[in-house]
């Protein structure tokens, strides 16, 4: 596991077509440097023809990262055709969170923060509701309010891009925000929007999951993390689970036994986003 | 748990309006009779002009089956206005399956019948193709090949009818069997034909589900049994499950994964079914 | 599903020898007293010479419960040689909740208390920590801090005791409560404590059960909710929850991930023991 | 996924103290010989001073195999203090399986046989009992009785290794073999007898652990698939699983249960351990 606060630790994510001397290049140039691998996890969608990826946790003194960075895009990059990052552990992202009334997923990742196990900064909480900013200030954290009504939406929306550059958001977590955001400000932070959906995608997409799945008499209810995308509640799926349900169940038992595995599905999609174990590859996503 | 061969063991499931007295106007019943009560269950969809359910199961010796029926049924179940049925343990549901040509399901169910964990007989095995033919003839059990084209459709339907009713069929289970029933034959057995689908629907109905579920990228596999109705897919769900999956799986993968799901998910539906623990109330089943 | 506030609604709880006529006592009692039944569940150890239990929602009007209970007593349980509880939807239960230092437990319960998923009043909580004092008073719960040395034990005890009975206690929670109750506290409050213990018990009882797990290898890790009785770790099993787990992750992964399952495994049990759903037979639970 | 049956594939194990360098020594030294590495699996005890473990899918032409091993031998594993295996995709795995009179374990594996799941060779059944001979015969594969009583146990575990050498097993199920085997039998075949245990051990080690389980009252059960050792039920786990039950379940239905949690963790052992992904570490396992 990543440690993140520690400033020789990084990880390295890797897009390129396959081929023979991928690992061998990549790993020779960091063992030159002195680096040592704490973890690997590689993908490849066909040996022949397809696409290589790979995730590289390395330790390593780096005197000059620019310099770090130059010398692997020209001796390996390039070479190979190689789409790369590189996170180094002790910049930690920058995590904005916008919520509608629901507190519990909000609460969840209050929670995760806290203790430690999510580590990101979080600089700001936006609402279009006020209900939750005593549950932000409590922790010192900024909330604020921007209602939204249809005359207003697209100037708020501008308030909210705003306040993410300003803030120098690194991605943002819809915890349970119900809003559509428009197509300009999805498009400007692609595969940086995660969205909690209360049902196992692609079943129930859309609104009133829970009545839907109770109409339709499913003994399974789940919940969807996902990038934001275009198109609603298509974007690529990082995260599913369930749980059991039976006829017992009225709707607002499901909402409440919902409630449980938004919050699971939404902090293991945070925690997998966070410690850069996913790439999206078309509409679909490798976790590492 | 029900005790299936014992004559002395009866399932009583009734649906009526919720109103009081329900409860006490059966037991009383019983109770008069001399009988003891098992086990019993009920479900109310609204104890406000709602529908009450009970599934219960009975001790009683029973000289004369048809005299108990017709004095319940003055008794009890006309004042109440009640739809009811009484399942006696020595009468064993008699099982037809169709299969087409995956193994999987069909020596599931034929290994839980042999182990005596499927309390049913298994008069015949319907299919069409012929390569698991000897799967059934090593447990003796006749398998009827009725091949299907688009010209002999109709006509082997009518075969498929005919053996149906020749062998005194109760339920027909389709263990992955990969043509369409037509809405006669469907409106002959309501809620007495058990589907496995193998996805977690109403995802992926219809053809090719774990393609599909492989090309949205889900993170979880799953199948459902239902029963049939005309619409494909769309009919009461008995029982669900699912599986995690990752980008690893391929299709193949997941169809291998998805077998283990399949066998499960329709093994218990058919236990469910042969218990009677199944009321079909609209299209949604209530599981006892 | 229970709904707790409601004046009209009872919840009957009955253990008795197994016979016929139980059913029908019970429930043409209630039927002559106008009384609609929402809900049963019923369990036999054995139909012949084995015990009875029986969960019963009741809707009823009761003019006067002290008179009603002495009528069930002489009419039906006297007869039937009855252990029997009643239990009042407008008499909330009153949860004390004990505490060390790890939040986690803490925050879950009082969260699901705050949204109405638990219902219940927390007249206080007691810590041998100071660390979670906040926590609490932002919910305006009373925080008592009773810190324990080999020295005090006895008498913090005492003072723990005064502390319940004075707030009238219906039950404890020990939510990662890090001292072991002395036998006189366990005998005040039989299955009326409720502990949670960081492993799927029987298997590493005891300390650092985490620890444990991971010395030993298990693929799975778990949590269990149980009543405290003198022998340690050993109590009724309320309920249990698995995570799975690799070689992957160290103690301190062991550590976090089991927070989610301990978290879920004691809210359920406790929303188990609120509902009264839960009936002590030898050292077993019946969780209707 | 492994394709067990192309020859050029490659599957590369290997052991040594973490140092900077392992992934690059390897990776090259395949690397110039034109391999691709098609997947890999890393995982270190500890970066400093711990032990590395990798393995590595490789897809080679290999025109002289006991050359490549020299090689790798000399330039990459006494360098780097490596212990190492190279398992070629070619050469199937011989299996036996030791079974007594339950059949669960071995249908579901002959079925996965039979179907492809399981890539390995069947040589030989042995039993003690006489009552699944039919099951082998059907399908070709050799039954061996030897039954056993206090008397004969050392003469017939002889016989037994003899035939296990005889057919050159290279591993050895017991799929239910109710007998436990001597520190001799088990010391020829270290990390290579595979066993289901009917419980989620540590707890309920030992005989009767359905029984244990529903004295104790659990929640769950569960079935664990390890490695043999001379010390029962100790051994490296490499699977488990569990279910849900209830007081509703007696221990006949718990056995019932637990069959299929045993077909299924035993089958995913075994799949584990013939596409080599299993490392054994002290007592426990790496499962890649």
């Amino acid at each position: 596991m990543q440690k993140p606060s520690d400033p020789t630790i990084a990880c390295l994510l890797i897009c390129c077509p396959d081929r023979p001397g991928i690992v061998a290049g990549v790993s020779m140039f960091f063992f030159q440097l002195g680096a040592n691998i704490l973890d690997a996890s590689q993908h490849s969608t066909d040996p022949r023809e397809g696409l290589f990826f790979m995730r590289m946790e390395i330790q390593l003194e780096v005197p000059d990262r620019a310099q770090l960075e130059h010398s692997f895009q020209q001796q390996v990059a390039t070479p190979l055709a190689m789409e790369w990052h590189i996170h180094y552990s002790d910049q930690r992202k920058r995590m904005a969170i916008m919520v509608s009334s629901y507190d519990h997923c909000l609460m969840e990742l209050l929670w995760r923060w806290r203790s430690g196990e999510l580590a990101v900064d979080i600089p700001l909480v936006i609402s279009n509701h006020t209900r939750l900013e005593k549950e932000c200030s409590t922790l010192n954290i900024p909330f604020h309010y921007l209602p939204v009504n249809a005359e207003n939406k697209t100037a708020q929306e501008q308030a909210t891009i705003r306040l993410l550059q300003e803030h120098q958001v690194d991605f943002t977590v819809l915890a349970r925000y119900m809003q559509i955001l428009s197509p300009h400000f999805v498009g400007l932070y692609p595969q940086r929007i995660i969205n909690i959906h209360h049902s196992f995608l692609p079943a129930f997409a859309g609104a009133r999951p829970y009545l839907n799945a109770y109409t339709r008499g499913v003994k399974l209810i789940g919940a969807t993390a996902h990038y934001v995308t275009n198109e609603l509640d298509e974007g690529p799926i990082i995260e599913q689970d369930v749980a059991r349900v039976s006829h017992k169940h009225s709707v607002d038992d499901l909402v409440m036994l919902g409630r449980d595995i938004e919050r699971q599905v939404l902090s293991r999609a945070i925690k997998a986003h966070i410690e850069n174990r996913v790439i999206v590859h078309g509409n679909k996503t490798i976790i590492f």
